[in-house]
């Protein structure tokens, strides 16, 4: 049970945090900082929060818990904002989706205290976003990763993994560096690849009559990409070496079809789409499908 | 209304085909073919047809319609066998997701026949298949497209609109071409990236980490790499060249992003992606998520 939370972008992650510990009784007062004055109003009538953080602390009262929930780009600027409220034993955490340029931005504005940062990622993105949608369950058995560094001090990490476990959270420890090649090749390229195919799509000549012939599996694949353009941007500028990277892979991997297909190799293609089908396949039977974004 | 309808491949798309006519009272008597007995067994038990399609004809009852529902590359192959049942009042029509390359096998074994061909295509295909995944509803308020070509006969044409009009769908008429080309775009080319982007995450050295990281974007992603391997391998095969050129074109989206990404150009990032989001918005307002495949 912490005191008191500040929720820095009090949107879907943030406002659903902020929700879940309220339920399960794990804080006591939750304040918002938005960079929207319309949505610390909105989720102040929600009850999400219960109000706003004020520019300077009221006199010997530091905050127990930052979470930061605002596009990664904004961490430099946020954390500087927040220091004040910061005192030695706030734990400070956040939901970025890259980690490694987060730990480096607060490494820098955080000087001494770094060791009480708890960098975080909860694997619960959706394409709504705003403190309407948040929700209580919204990371009820999904995946948090949080990634340690020399220096963390474990008192702080216990405790962001005890709040996540509090929101039904399944709390996973990885490098930084690992997450973000991974989540890069899991997440990020998907959502090039959803923006490039309505823009591939869209943008032909013919591209009226092409989306009006565009079904289920068009709509499924670009699903992603009607999330925030602005958060991507951030992410995927975040994350650029590895995505990068995964960008050559994947069209490696695509040119290798191309070639198949070409060359009229049908045995070689229909291997390479059954052994998709089955990797796939068993994802969903370990219930890899269950989770959301 | 129609008194005899042979299904050649009774699985989802013709099972559904059969269903809904029988549902509408627009036909007497479905037989069916399928190179899979144990699926004509379930299909008779299902009632989706009420007998068999014998090697020859009984006397002077040839069919009124054939419905071709196989895997795309088993157009000669099906139409030689059931040559002996086709009279000059049978139309035939199928439902291959490529059409030119269906359209050519069947004037090589129609012949003088062609013009009683109608080649088709609803695009409502669905991961599932089998007759147990058929249902009369299938093809309610979904597209499907049919191809005239010249030497077409239009009563022919006239009477599988009117049977496609009857299971609900709404028939767009379209060059094959341009329909091979359209779906190459919105349908053949997503499918692949859905292959290739799970060959990209699981074949990975960290492959299984991969998987389980990945989520909801992963999972909408990959959703038509559950598609059967055949029936994409021949639909691949048999668009090969449109494909090809939008894997190419893709490609070069994908390089446009990359290129961005790595000069670090925020700006015109967000607004790549702002483009296809609102693309993609407006599609979805236009009713565009409502239809399958």
């Amino acid at each position: 049970m912490i005191a008191r939370l500040a929720v820095c972008g009090v949107g879907l992650i943030g406002g659903s945090f902020a929700l879940a510990l309220k339920r399960h009784g794990a804080v006591r007062e939750v304040l918002g900082i938005d960079r929207d004055p319309e949505v610390l109003v909105r989720a102040q009538a929600l009850r999400i929060i219960d109000g706003v953080l004020l520019d300077a602390p009221p006199q010997g009262a530091p905050l127990d818990v930052v979470f930061l929930a605002a596009p990664v780009a904004q961490t430099r600027s946020i954390l500087s904002q927040l220091l004040p409220w910061i005192g030695p034993h706030t734990s400070i955490t956040d939901a970025g989706s890259t980690k490694q340029e987060v730990l480096d931005a607060a490494r820098e504005v955080l000087g001494a205290r770094i060791g009480q940062f708890v960098p975080g990622h909860p694997l619960s993105g959706r394409e709504r976003h705003g403190p309407d949608a948040a929700q209580a369950d919204l990371f009820c058995g999904r995946k948090v990763v949080l990634t340690p560094f020399p220096g963390q001090i474990a008192a702080h990490l216990d405790r962001v993994r005890a709040l996540w476990e509090a929101c039904g959270a399944e709390v996973v420890l990885l490098d930084a560096a690992r997450h973000d090649e991974a989540l890069a090749a899991v997440s990020h390229l998907p959502h090039l690849l959803a923006y490039a195919l309505v823009a591939h799509v869209a943008g032909a000549v013919n591209g009226a009559e092409n989306m009006s012939l565009a079904g289920g599996g068009f709509r499924d694949v670009t699903r992603i990409a009607a999330s925030s353009p602005e958060m991507w941007r951030d992410i995927a500028l975040a994350n650029r070496k590895n995505i990068s990277r995964s960008v050559d892979a994947f069209v490696a991997e695509l040119k290798k079809f191309q070639s198949a297909l070409k060359s009229g190799e049908a045995a070689a293609l229909e291997k390479i789409f059954a052994t998709a089908k089955s990797r796939r396949d068993n994802w969903c039977a370990k219930g890899g499908s269950t989770s959301s974004e």
